[in-house]
């Protein structure tokens, strides 16, 4: 009999990324599908898995969602601006169609465990894993427990203080100005006329965006105090960015506290672009042992 | 032979209280001395506690403080601007004296401690506990730990936007304008010329408040979703701040993360006076059953 494996979905607003892999973690295969309705999409994925013997299912997902195990909507999307995902029950759709155990959490607290379990949180008690692209989110992780109490954080829409020579409003439709409405990739393309990739690495737009990530990383390290502070997504692509966020985060701490030195505590994924995947699978791992 | 007791050490700038309780968290006395030198207060302390037949103490001690029990300076204050005290090993000096287990946290995290075990954190899974007084400072718990990592959180110092019709420089010497320079009774004061209690209810630097406290609310909501948050110290002893405050959270959050309702969520303490002694003394008792 073959070895039963493990699955992994990342659910993101734009694409789906479903991945099956062992006990090592190591992934076997992975795809992408498009996020369009729930109908279309958990078609492909569902018929993606069928393809496998697998034992149990980790999830991370686009939110916000609902993560109480005692809450009658357990394991929906909630209140997403994505109208066709609005109230969609997830976990329930997936439960239907494989009777196994089934973790669920949010993409950023996934990728998160991901970096604690295998990449640069492995060994640390507590980090902090931040995605910055389309939008701007982060997991937190101590002792192996997820931060949170009446929902999952949403880090991402933190006050920031304006840059003194950014003009941009912020492209938040709730806060406008809030972190990811002036440090994710759309609020980029929109000072800039064109997309991050196309800019040079001398542009001033690039310290605009190292300042509000770096306010990010002050405002983490002053509310959770983490080992680590890992700075993934799109934009962190840009392999000058986090010279830079080290530069502000400097200026922004002023001496008032004493982290770890930053080369090892503002970091960008060792991953790369699996910790997704590779936190889902350990979410996976985890579920069936502990169910 | 009498019972044993718990002793209780809330550590400030200005004042170190210090008291005995029971089992059932009862404060049996309480007495205060004034944060002079160590030499003079902790003599004060010892000759207090010389008097009863302790069996644990818990200390809430200003800060910044070396929490790790691995490290050398474990139970030492460190970098704080009270020279004094810099460099002080207060853990050290107490067990010189009582050979006992001695729980060792921030002020803060003591009063979230108490809160949690007895106050308006009861039931809850996480709770956030700010004082907002001289200085502004917060302890997180989760299912029974603190929020910590490389050190405890220091979220006095975070990030905010300022009030538009606030013109005051801040009084922080580390950040100017962070949540302390700009919400904590001396910021107050220097704005008004007078002590906020000599203010009428009336007066803008109430709204202008509330807009930080608020904003604090907002950031702890997003970055660690807590259970409930509680507002304690001397600026909220204003009976009228805490609706203020959550009309300010109203307008912030914007109706984008769906928190419990305002009267459960954003709270004063339940302890009144008492979530610090009360919490040095759970800890105690803690540090006692694991010892």
């Amino acid at each position: 009999m073959t070895e039963k494996l493990l699955g992994s979905i990342e659910a993101g607003g734009t694409k789906f990324v479903c991945g099956v892999g062992n006990d090592e973690l190591k992934i076997i295969e992975r795809v992408s599908f498009p996020t369009t309705t729930p109908e279309e999409t958990m078609a492909l994925v569902i018929g993606f898995f069928k393809k496998y013997n697998l034992k149990a299912i980790g999830i991370g997902s686009f939110g916000p969602i609902d993560i109480h195990k005692d809450s009658p909507t357990y394991g929906h999307i909630t209140s997403t601006p994505k109208l066709a995902w609005q109230d969609y029950d997830f976990v329930g759709a997936m439960k239907k169609e494989f009777d196994l155990p089934i973790a669920f959490t949010t993409d950023v607290n996934a990728a998160a465990y991901g970096e604690y379990v295998s990449g640069n949180g492995k060994g640390s008690s507590s980090c902090v894993y931040y995605t910055i692209g389309t939008g701007v989110g982060a997991g937190a992780i101590q002792d192996g427990h997820f931060v949170e109490g009446f929902s999952h954080p949403e880090m991402g829409h933190m006050i920031v203080k304006r840059h003194s020579n950014d003009k941009f409003k912020g492209s938040c439709p709730f806060h406008s100005d809030c972190l990811e409405g002036m440090a994710a990739g759309p609020a980029i393309e929109k000072r800039a006329g064109k997309k991050g990739q196309d800019l040079s690495e001398e542009d001033l737009i690039w310290d605009i965006e190292a300042y509000y990530i770096a306010q990010a990383a002050y405002n983490t390290t002053l509310m959770l105090a983490p080992d680590v502070i890992i700075f993934g997504g799109g934009v962190m692509k840009q392999r000058h960015m986090l010279v830079k966020v080290h530069r502000e985060f400097e200026k922004l701490i002023n001496g008032y506290v004493k982290t770890p030195p930053l080369k090892d505590y503002l970091v960008t994924p060792k991953l790369e672009d699996d910790p997704g995947t590779i936190g889902c699978l350990a979410l996976a791992k985890k579920e069936l042992e502990n169910s």
